[in-house]
Protein backbone atom coordinates (compact mmCIF):
# COMPACT_ATOMS: atom_id res chain seq x y z
CA UNK A 1 0.00 0.00 0.00
CA UNK A 2 0.61 3.63 -0.91
CA UNK A 3 2.66 5.68 1.95
CA UNK A 4 0.49 8.99 1.53
CA UNK A 5 -1.83 11.17 3.96
CA UNK A 6 -4.90 9.43 2.57
CA UNK A 7 -3.45 6.26 3.67
CA UNK A 8 -4.18 7.14 7.40
CA UNK A 9 -8.06 8.57 6.61
CA UNK A 10 -8.98 5.40 4.68
CA UNK A 11 -7.57 3.14 7.67
CA UNK A 12 -9.69 5.19 10.16
CA UNK A 13 -12.72 4.29 8.00
CA UNK A 14 -11.83 0.93 7.75
CA UNK A 15 -11.44 0.63 11.50
CA UNK A 16 -14.93 2.33 11.91
CA UNK A 17 -16.51 -0.03 10.05
CA UNK A 18 -14.72 -3.42 11.50
CA UNK A 19 -15.44 -2.05 14.80
CA UNK A 20 -19.28 -2.40 14.19
CA UNK A 21 -18.44 -5.93 12.61
CA UNK A 22 -17.15 -6.66 15.79
CA UNK A 23 -19.87 -5.70 17.94
CA UNK A 24 -22.24 -7.25 15.49
CA UNK A 25 -20.19 -10.51 15.67
CA UNK A 26 -20.09 -10.15 19.42
CA UNK A 27 -23.54 -9.69 19.65
CA UNK A 28 -24.17 -12.70 17.72
CA UNK A 29 -22.10 -14.78 19.33
CA UNK A 30 -19.45 -15.57 16.19
CA UNK A 31 -16.22 -16.10 16.15
CA UNK A 32 -14.59 -14.71 13.13
CA UNK A 33 -11.47 -15.57 12.15
CA UNK A 34 -9.40 -13.39 9.19
CA UNK A 35 -6.74 -16.66 7.20
CA UNK A 36 -4.44 -14.50 5.53
CA UNK A 37 -0.55 -15.62 3.77
CA UNK A 38 0.96 -14.97 0.54
CA UNK A 39 -0.32 -16.90 -2.34
CA UNK A 40 0.04 -20.78 -2.77
CA UNK A 41 0.27 -21.06 0.63
CA UNK A 42 -2.33 -23.58 1.24
CA UNK A 43 -5.39 -21.23 2.72
CA UNK A 44 -7.80 -22.75 0.76
CA UNK A 45 -6.76 -26.55 1.16
CA UNK A 46 -6.88 -25.91 4.63
CA UNK A 47 -10.27 -24.55 4.78
CA UNK A 48 -11.99 -27.07 2.25
CA UNK A 49 -10.12 -30.03 4.65
CA UNK A 50 -11.61 -27.83 7.69
CA UNK A 51 -15.17 -27.95 6.03
CA UNK A 52 -15.04 -31.28 5.89
CA UNK A 53 -14.32 -32.03 9.10
CA UNK A 54 -17.56 -30.59 10.82
CA UNK A 55 -21.18 -32.11 11.23
CA UNK A 56 -24.04 -31.14 8.54
CA UNK A 57 -25.96 -28.07 10.31
CA UNK A 58 -22.21 -26.76 12.48
CA UNK A 59 -23.46 -23.35 11.64
CA UNK A 60 -20.41 -22.79 9.89
CA UNK A 61 -19.98 -19.46 6.55
CA UNK A 62 -16.85 -18.51 4.60
CA UNK A 63 -15.84 -15.59 2.57
CA UNK A 64 -13.49 -16.27 0.57
CA UNK A 65 -11.83 -13.40 -1.00
CA UNK A 66 -9.77 -13.07 -4.87
CA UNK A 67 -8.69 -10.28 -7.10
CA UNK A 68 -10.52 -11.86 -10.00
CA UNK A 69 -11.55 -15.37 -10.12
CA UNK A 70 -14.22 -17.43 -7.99
CA UNK A 71 -12.67 -20.69 -8.16
CA UNK A 72 -11.94 -20.75 -4.04
CA UNK A 73 -15.83 -20.32 -3.71
CA UNK A 74 -16.56 -23.10 -6.25
CA UNK A 75 -13.88 -25.61 -4.32
CA UNK A 76 -15.00 -24.50 -0.75
CA UNK A 77 -19.18 -24.86 -1.59
CA UNK A 78 -18.39 -28.04 -2.03
CA UNK A 79 -18.99 -29.02 1.48
CA UNK A 80 -22.13 -28.11 1.33
CA UNK A 81 -21.71 -24.73 4.25
CA UNK A 82 -22.93 -20.96 3.13
CA UNK A 83 -19.91 -20.03 0.94
CA UNK A 84 -19.61 -16.40 -0.66
CA UNK A 85 -16.74 -15.02 -2.62
CA UNK A 86 -15.90 -11.61 -2.86
CA UNK A 87 -13.93 -10.54 -6.04
CA UNK A 88 -11.46 -7.37 -5.02
CA UNK A 89 -11.12 -6.57 -8.74
CA UNK A 90 -7.46 -5.88 -8.25
CA UNK A 91 -7.56 -4.33 -4.80
CA UNK A 92 -4.66 -6.36 -2.76
CA UNK A 93 -6.92 -6.88 0.50
CA UNK A 94 -10.07 -7.59 1.69
CA UNK A 95 -11.41 -4.44 3.64
CA UNK A 96 -14.46 -4.13 6.37
CA UNK A 97 -16.72 -3.04 4.05
CA UNK A 98 -16.77 -5.34 1.70
CA UNK A 99 -17.36 -7.67 4.63
CA UNK A 100 -20.07 -5.53 6.01
CA UNK A 101 -21.88 -5.86 2.00
CA UNK A 102 -21.37 -9.83 1.89
CA UNK A 103 -22.57 -10.17 5.22
CA UNK A 104 -25.73 -8.81 4.03
CA UNK A 105 -27.14 -11.69 2.60
CA UNK A 106 -27.04 -13.78 5.70
CA UNK A 107 -28.60 -14.31 8.74
CA UNK A 108 -25.98 -14.05 11.34
CA UNK A 109 -28.69 -15.66 13.55
CA UNK A 110 -27.39 -19.10 12.19
CA UNK A 111 -23.89 -18.54 12.89
CA UNK A 112 -21.36 -19.05 14.95
CA UNK A 113 -18.05 -19.41 12.93
CA UNK A 114 -17.35 -17.17 10.36
CA UNK A 115 -14.08 -17.64 8.38
CA UNK A 116 -12.57 -15.29 6.39
CA UNK A 117 -9.99 -16.37 3.03
CA UNK A 118 -8.25 -12.99 2.89
CA UNK A 119 -6.42 -12.01 -0.52
CA UNK A 120 -2.69 -13.91 -1.09
CA UNK A 121 -0.71 -11.54 -0.02
CA UNK A 122 1.73 -11.18 3.08
CA UNK A 123 1.92 -7.07 3.20
CA UNK A 124 -1.07 -5.08 2.75
CA UNK A 125 -3.85 -7.56 4.58
CA UNK A 126 -2.01 -6.74 7.48
CA UNK A 127 -3.24 -3.23 7.67
CA UNK A 128 -6.97 -3.86 7.18
CA UNK A 129 -9.14 -4.99 10.20
CA UNK A 130 -12.12 -7.00 9.15
CA UNK A 131 -13.35 -7.40 12.44
CA UNK A 132 -12.29 -10.64 13.07
CA UNK A 133 -11.58 -11.87 16.84
CA UNK A 134 -8.33 -13.02 15.83
CA UNK A 135 -5.90 -13.09 12.44
CA UNK A 136 -4.20 -16.25 11.70
CA UNK A 137 -1.38 -16.56 8.80
CA UNK A 138 -0.57 -19.51 7.12
CA UNK A 139 2.87 -20.05 5.87
CA UNK A 140 3.90 -23.12 3.77
CA UNK A 141 7.47 -24.42 4.94
CA UNK A 142 8.00 -24.66 0.71
CA UNK A 143 8.25 -20.53 1.53
CA UNK A 144 11.48 -20.39 4.12
CA UNK A 145 11.69 -20.03 7.48
CA UNK A 146 12.87 -16.42 7.15
CA UNK A 147 9.28 -14.84 6.36
CA UNK A 148 8.35 -13.67 9.46
CA UNK A 149 11.25 -11.25 9.84
CA UNK A 150 10.65 -10.68 6.23
CA UNK A 151 6.70 -9.50 6.78
CA UNK A 152 6.82 -8.64 10.70
CA UNK A 153 3.44 -6.64 11.24
CA UNK A 154 1.64 -9.69 9.48
CA UNK A 155 3.06 -11.95 11.91
CA UNK A 156 3.10 -9.67 14.64
CA UNK A 157 -1.25 -9.33 14.41
CA UNK A 158 -1.69 -12.85 13.87
CA UNK A 159 -2.69 -14.62 17.03
CA UNK A 160 -1.79 -18.49 15.78
CA UNK A 161 0.97 -19.25 13.00
CA UNK A 162 -0.14 -22.37 11.11
CA UNK A 163 3.10 -23.97 9.12
CA UNK A 164 1.37 -25.70 6.34
CA UNK A 165 2.69 -28.26 4.08
CA UNK A 166 4.80 -30.01 7.05
CA UNK A 167 4.82 -33.37 4.35
CA UNK A 168 7.36 -31.59 2.10
CA UNK A 169 9.74 -30.92 5.06
CA UNK A 170 11.49 -33.99 3.99
CA UNK A 171 12.02 -32.16 0.29
CA UNK A 172 13.15 -28.67 1.24
CA UNK A 173 15.50 -26.68 2.61
CA UNK A 174 13.19 -25.19 5.64
CA UNK A 175 14.79 -25.17 9.31
CA UNK A 176 11.68 -25.33 11.68
CA UNK A 177 12.90 -24.67 14.73
CA UNK A 178 14.47 -21.18 12.98
CA UNK A 179 10.97 -20.17 11.57
CA UNK A 180 9.25 -20.71 15.00
CA UNK A 181 12.54 -18.84 16.79
CA UNK A 182 11.55 -16.21 13.80
CA UNK A 183 8.00 -15.75 14.49
CA UNK A 184 8.54 -15.45 18.23
CA UNK A 185 11.21 -12.84 18.06
CA UNK A 186 8.72 -10.63 15.99
CA UNK A 187 5.48 -11.74 17.97
CA UNK A 188 6.74 -13.27 21.68
CA UNK A 189 4.09 -15.77 22.19
CA UNK A 190 1.94 -16.92 19.31
CA UNK A 191 0.81 -20.11 18.75
CA UNK A 192 2.44 -22.04 16.52
CA UNK A 193 0.32 -25.52 14.68
CA UNK A 194 2.78 -27.62 12.08
CA UNK A 195 0.24 -28.69 9.63
CA UNK A 196 -0.58 -30.88 6.37
CA UNK A 197 -3.73 -30.29 4.41
CA UNK A 198 -2.33 -32.98 1.91
CA UNK A 199 -1.78 -35.94 4.29
CA UNK A 200 -4.15 -34.56 7.57
CA UNK A 201 -1.13 -34.44 9.96
CA UNK A 202 -2.04 -32.02 12.48
CA UNK A 203 -5.43 -30.85 11.55
CA UNK A 204 -7.07 -32.30 14.62
CA UNK A 205 -4.85 -30.09 16.55
CA UNK A 206 -5.64 -27.09 14.26
CA UNK A 207 -10.12 -28.26 14.64
CA UNK A 208 -9.02 -28.36 18.75
CA UNK A 209 -7.59 -24.57 18.29
CA UNK A 210 -10.83 -23.80 16.68
CA UNK A 211 -13.20 -25.41 18.96
CA UNK A 212 -11.40 -24.22 22.01
CA UNK A 213 -12.10 -20.44 20.77
CA UNK A 214 -15.77 -21.05 20.30
CA UNK A 215 -16.52 -22.54 23.57
CA UNK A 216 -14.43 -19.61 25.21
CA UNK A 217 -16.44 -17.22 23.17
CA UNK A 218 -19.71 -18.94 24.17
CA UNK A 219 -18.55 -19.07 27.98
CA UNK A 220 -17.88 -15.14 27.63
CA UNK A 221 -21.26 -14.81 26.34
CA UNK A 222 -23.07 -16.85 28.71
CA UNK A 223 -20.73 -15.12 31.95
CA UNK A 224 -22.80 -12.92 34.01
CA UNK B 1 -3.05 -1.17 -3.04
CA UNK B 2 -6.05 1.02 -2.80
CA UNK B 3 -8.41 2.08 -5.39
CA UNK B 4 -8.78 5.77 -4.52
CA UNK B 5 -8.86 9.17 -6.87
CA UNK B 6 -5.41 9.76 -5.59
CA UNK B 7 -3.95 6.08 -7.04
CA UNK B 8 -3.96 7.24 -10.69
CA UNK B 9 -1.79 10.69 -9.43
CA UNK B 10 0.93 8.10 -8.18
CA UNK B 11 1.15 6.06 -10.66
CA UNK B 12 1.12 8.59 -13.17
CA UNK B 13 4.01 10.37 -11.18
CA UNK B 14 5.51 6.59 -10.83
CA UNK B 15 5.39 6.08 -15.11
CA UNK B 16 7.16 9.50 -15.21
CA UNK B 17 10.14 8.63 -13.10
CA UNK B 18 10.16 4.93 -14.86
CA UNK B 19 10.08 6.73 -17.89
CA UNK B 20 13.57 8.40 -16.80
CA UNK B 21 15.37 5.69 -16.13
CA UNK B 22 14.33 3.47 -19.18
CA UNK B 23 16.04 6.20 -20.83
CA UNK B 24 19.37 6.24 -18.92
CA UNK B 25 18.84 2.72 -19.49
CA UNK B 26 19.11 2.55 -22.59
CA UNK B 27 21.15 5.23 -22.78
CA UNK B 28 24.06 3.48 -20.82
CA UNK B 29 23.40 0.08 -22.67
CA UNK B 30 21.89 -1.70 -19.67
CA UNK B 31 19.36 -4.69 -19.49
CA UNK B 32 17.20 -3.97 -16.34
CA UNK B 33 15.11 -6.67 -15.53
CA UNK B 34 12.59 -6.32 -12.85
CA UNK B 35 11.59 -10.11 -10.50
CA UNK B 36 8.47 -10.25 -9.08
CA UNK B 37 6.90 -13.15 -6.95
CA UNK B 38 4.66 -14.14 -4.22
CA UNK B 39 6.95 -14.45 -0.68
CA UNK B 40 8.98 -17.50 -0.79
CA UNK B 41 8.74 -18.21 -4.24
CA UNK B 42 12.46 -18.27 -4.67
CA UNK B 43 13.92 -14.76 -6.28
CA UNK B 44 16.50 -14.70 -3.84
CA UNK B 45 18.00 -18.33 -4.31
CA UNK B 46 17.44 -17.78 -7.96
CA UNK B 47 19.52 -14.42 -8.26
CA UNK B 48 22.46 -16.79 -5.94
CA UNK B 49 22.79 -19.31 -8.56
CA UNK B 50 22.49 -16.79 -11.37
CA UNK B 51 25.34 -14.34 -10.06
CA UNK B 52 27.26 -17.37 -9.01
CA UNK B 53 27.70 -18.14 -12.86
CA UNK B 54 28.60 -15.10 -13.96
CA UNK B 55 32.32 -14.55 -14.01
CA UNK B 56 34.38 -12.00 -11.84
CA UNK B 57 33.94 -9.06 -13.58
CA UNK B 58 30.60 -9.35 -15.63
CA UNK B 59 28.96 -6.00 -15.15
CA UNK B 60 26.03 -7.30 -13.35
CA UNK B 61 24.72 -5.90 -10.36
CA UNK B 62 21.55 -6.00 -8.27
CA UNK B 63 18.83 -3.98 -6.07
CA UNK B 64 17.14 -6.19 -3.96
CA UNK B 65 13.40 -4.56 -2.05
CA UNK B 66 12.58 -5.73 1.56
CA UNK B 67 9.89 -4.35 3.56
CA UNK B 68 12.02 -4.65 6.38
CA UNK B 69 15.13 -7.12 6.74
CA UNK B 70 18.43 -6.83 4.46
CA UNK B 71 19.00 -10.56 4.52
CA UNK B 72 18.61 -10.70 1.04
CA UNK B 73 21.40 -8.25 0.32
CA UNK B 74 23.61 -9.86 2.53
CA UNK B 75 22.69 -12.91 0.62
CA UNK B 76 23.65 -12.09 -2.76
CA UNK B 77 26.44 -9.92 -1.89
CA UNK B 78 28.51 -13.02 -1.60
CA UNK B 79 29.10 -13.05 -5.35
CA UNK B 80 30.86 -10.12 -5.42
CA UNK B 81 28.76 -8.09 -7.26
CA UNK B 82 27.23 -4.73 -6.53
CA UNK B 83 24.38 -5.43 -4.61
CA UNK B 84 22.26 -2.67 -2.83
CA UNK B 85 19.39 -3.51 -0.25
CA UNK B 86 16.09 -1.25 -0.58
CA UNK B 87 13.81 -1.15 2.34
CA UNK B 88 10.59 -0.25 1.53
CA UNK B 89 9.47 0.20 5.32
CA UNK B 90 6.25 -1.19 4.89
CA UNK B 91 5.28 -0.51 1.30
CA UNK B 92 4.06 -3.48 -0.44
CA UNK B 93 6.52 -2.68 -3.73
CA UNK B 94 9.12 -1.13 -5.14
CA UNK B 95 8.69 2.17 -6.92
CA UNK B 96 10.62 4.03 -9.69
CA UNK B 97 11.58 6.83 -7.35
CA UNK B 98 13.30 4.15 -4.77
CA UNK B 99 15.33 2.42 -7.88
CA UNK B 100 16.03 6.29 -9.24
CA UNK B 101 17.75 7.35 -5.49
CA UNK B 102 19.54 3.61 -5.24
CA UNK B 103 21.25 3.95 -8.43
CA UNK B 104 22.72 7.49 -7.47
CA UNK B 105 25.20 5.32 -5.73
CA UNK B 106 26.58 3.40 -8.94
CA UNK B 107 28.04 4.92 -11.78
CA UNK B 108 26.12 3.31 -14.67
CA UNK B 109 28.63 3.61 -16.88
CA UNK B 110 29.66 0.25 -14.84
CA UNK B 111 26.79 -2.08 -15.41
CA UNK B 112 25.54 -3.83 -18.13
CA UNK B 113 22.51 -6.20 -16.67
CA UNK B 114 20.74 -4.58 -13.58
CA UNK B 115 18.38 -7.63 -11.68
CA UNK B 116 15.96 -6.25 -9.49
CA UNK B 117 13.99 -8.17 -6.88
CA UNK B 118 11.26 -6.86 -6.33
CA UNK B 119 9.26 -7.39 -2.72
CA UNK B 120 7.31 -10.61 -2.59
CA UNK B 121 4.01 -9.95 -3.50
CA UNK B 122 1.86 -10.77 -6.23
CA UNK B 123 -0.46 -8.15 -6.48
CA UNK B 124 0.78 -4.52 -6.20
CA UNK B 125 4.24 -4.76 -8.15
CA UNK B 126 2.37 -5.17 -11.08
CA UNK B 127 1.17 -1.78 -10.98
CA UNK B 128 4.67 -0.23 -11.06
CA UNK B 129 6.99 0.29 -13.71
CA UNK B 130 10.50 0.58 -12.54
CA UNK B 131 11.85 1.16 -15.91
CA UNK B 132 12.68 -2.16 -16.74
CA UNK B 133 12.69 -4.06 -19.97
CA UNK B 134 10.64 -6.66 -19.07
CA UNK B 135 9.02 -8.43 -15.79
CA UNK B 136 9.96 -11.67 -14.84
CA UNK B 137 7.84 -13.66 -12.85
CA UNK B 138 8.64 -16.16 -10.47
CA UNK B 139 6.02 -18.75 -9.55
CA UNK B 140 7.00 -21.77 -7.19
CA UNK B 141 5.61 -25.37 -8.15
CA UNK B 142 4.51 -25.68 -4.63
CA UNK B 143 2.17 -22.60 -4.83
CA UNK B 144 -0.80 -24.31 -7.20
CA UNK B 145 -1.12 -23.82 -10.49
CA UNK B 146 -3.86 -21.45 -10.39
CA UNK B 147 -2.23 -18.66 -10.01
CA UNK B 148 -2.33 -17.11 -13.25
CA UNK B 149 -5.45 -17.21 -13.32
CA UNK B 150 -5.83 -15.75 -9.96
CA UNK B 151 -3.30 -12.65 -10.08
CA UNK B 152 -3.79 -11.94 -13.80
CA UNK B 153 -2.25 -8.87 -14.09
CA UNK B 154 1.52 -10.24 -12.96
CA UNK B 155 1.09 -12.33 -15.16
CA UNK B 156 -0.05 -10.71 -18.07
CA UNK B 157 2.66 -7.93 -17.49
CA UNK B 158 5.58 -10.56 -16.93
CA UNK B 159 7.21 -11.35 -20.49
CA UNK B 160 9.10 -14.42 -19.11
CA UNK B 161 7.41 -16.82 -16.26
CA UNK B 162 10.10 -18.61 -14.48
CA UNK B 163 8.77 -22.39 -12.96
CA UNK B 164 10.69 -22.51 -9.89
CA UNK B 165 11.15 -25.53 -7.64
CA UNK B 166 10.27 -27.63 -10.29
CA UNK B 167 12.32 -30.55 -8.12
CA UNK B 168 9.22 -30.45 -5.80
CA UNK B 169 6.92 -31.87 -8.27
CA UNK B 170 6.98 -35.30 -7.47
CA UNK B 171 6.00 -34.27 -3.95
CA UNK B 172 3.24 -31.43 -4.59
CA UNK B 173 -0.20 -31.76 -6.46
CA UNK B 174 0.95 -29.85 -9.36
CA UNK B 175 -0.49 -30.05 -12.68
CA UNK B 176 2.49 -28.88 -15.13
CA UNK B 177 0.36 -28.53 -18.43
CA UNK B 178 -2.42 -26.94 -16.32
CA UNK B 179 -0.11 -24.13 -15.22
CA UNK B 180 1.36 -23.47 -18.41
CA UNK B 181 -2.25 -23.61 -20.20
CA UNK B 182 -3.52 -20.87 -17.72
CA UNK B 183 -0.31 -18.68 -17.78
CA UNK B 184 -1.12 -19.02 -21.90
CA UNK B 185 -4.57 -18.05 -21.21
CA UNK B 186 -3.68 -14.87 -19.19
CA UNK B 187 -0.54 -14.17 -21.09
CA UNK B 188 -1.28 -15.56 -24.82
CA UNK B 189 2.80 -15.94 -25.58
CA UNK B 190 4.15 -15.75 -22.85
CA UNK B 191 7.79 -17.28 -22.33
CA UNK B 192 7.74 -20.32 -19.50
CA UNK B 193 10.86 -21.98 -18.36
CA UNK B 194 11.20 -24.69 -15.57
CA UNK B 195 13.75 -24.04 -12.85
CA UNK B 196 15.47 -25.59 -9.52
CA UNK B 197 17.49 -23.47 -8.19
CA UNK B 198 17.96 -26.44 -5.66
CA UNK B 199 18.90 -29.05 -8.13
CA UNK B 200 20.27 -26.57 -10.71
CA UNK B 201 17.55 -27.99 -13.45
CA UNK B 202 16.56 -26.03 -16.14
CA UNK B 203 19.06 -22.95 -14.97
CA UNK B 204 21.25 -23.08 -18.29
CA UNK B 205 18.29 -22.30 -20.49
CA UNK B 206 17.48 -19.61 -17.66
CA UNK B 207 20.88 -17.99 -18.41
CA UNK B 208 20.84 -18.47 -22.05
CA UNK B 209 17.70 -16.50 -22.09
CA UNK B 210 19.39 -13.66 -20.02
CA UNK B 211 22.65 -13.74 -22.39
CA UNK B 212 20.32 -13.70 -25.28
CA UNK B 213 18.36 -10.54 -24.07
CA UNK B 214 21.77 -8.85 -23.19
CA UNK B 215 22.92 -9.44 -26.93
CA UNK B 216 19.84 -8.47 -28.91
CA UNK B 217 20.14 -4.70 -26.39
CA UNK B 218 23.72 -4.01 -27.60
CA UNK B 219 22.53 -5.56 -31.43
CA UNK B 220 20.08 -2.75 -31.16
CA UNK B 221 22.15 -0.19 -30.23
CA UNK B 222 25.05 -0.95 -32.60
CA UNK B 223 22.63 -0.74 -35.07
CA UNK B 224 22.82 2.76 -37.12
Amino acid sequence: MNVVPLEGKILKENDRVAAELRARFQEHGILCLNLVSSPGAGKTSLLERTLESFAPGERVAVLTGDIQTDNDAVRLARAGFPVQQITTGGTCHLDARMIEKALAAWNLEELDLLLIENVGNLVCPSNYDLGEAAKVVVLSVAEGEDKPLKYPAMFFRSELLILNKVDLLPHVPFDLRQARANAQRVHPGIEILEVSSLTGEGLPRWRDWLQARRAALRRSLAAP
